[in-house]
């Protein structure tokens, strides 16, 4: 029950909903009760959990994260020069979990999953393990 | 074994100590070993686990999260006004998990589990599920 | 199965390598599938999973965390003086979860488990709690 989800993107930073593939994840394996565990394998992006309704709300973290985590720094040593990357996957947080309730996810209204590109365009990979009982 | 509670918040930024509710969820189920997720279905509120001892620790926190993601920014798009609480919601995270063992929370001595409100005063809902065996 | 990693500190700022340690408790229980659950029973440290193979990397984290969330500052009112101790350990988180694959984490290429000291120097323990199946 490890599966992975192959995405790509386009931008330096680029959030993609992946809700609609965690959901379709959960139902092809008939688990009822339990975890959902969404975890990211790379170190410049990340998973969230936020607002998927207004657009807005992503530019408006993407534009703050970069202000407060800026791309180009004088005292940043790491020569690939993404260390922006990482402190903003490190925020986020590279995993988040779900809860399973009756089948489904519980997640708010207005709450949708996110993968967080900080250092794009690549490829990347999602993992989901599913903790519970069918 | 779904437990739902319920809180009612009275500021923009109030965090609130909900370690006894966890607690007493986590007693009338009997688990003696497991992890018990803390979930947050809001979009402008958040989970984090800190000091509950002085309250000025909280403070502090809520006075330089304040600084560092600002309620009013000339480059917010957001209509409702409200991005810094979406910030701030991501950055604490909108879960956390705590093992449990001998059927108690392994919480540090220091550590309380907090509800952090940042777009209050709101009535809100945390989801509790608890992984484990009797 | 709740395993308890012993750590001790020479800085005020130091983050430890600890993916060898879990892998090693890990291999300890045979458990094939599932989590491991990495818990920081401290308010002024956290667990972070980010790249371990430039040690540049942290280095410039540490420096950004540094002068986001600074030492000093003249509306701290905390006692302890150790304000941003706790804001850092907020913003990384103080737990993490790694998928249980084929009795492997399943982690990225560059990706280590930091225990991340933002108070130090200091003697620690983290908790490591492994949910699954041999």
């Amino acid at each position: 029950m490890l599966i992975t989800l192959e995405l790509s993107t386009s931008k330096q930073d680029e959030w993609k909903d992946i809700t609609d593939k965690v959901n379709d994840a959960l139902r092809s394996t008939n688990v009822m009760d339990g975890i959902v565990v969404v975890y990211c394998p790379h170190t410049t992006a990340g998973i969230t959990i936020n607002e998927n309704a207004d657009p807005d709300v992503v530019t408006d973290v993407q534009m703050r994260l970069h202000e407060v985590y800026p791309w180009d720094h004088p005292r940043y040593l790491h020569m690939e020069g993404n260390t922006a990357a990482h402190l903003k996957a490190i925020t986020v947080g590279n995993s988040q979990q779900i809860i399973i309730d009756n089948g489904e996810l519980v997640l708010g209204t207005w709450q949708g999953i996110f993968f967080c590109e900080f250092d794009g365009p690549r490829k990347r990979t999602v993992h989901l393990k599913i903790i519970g009982a069918k």
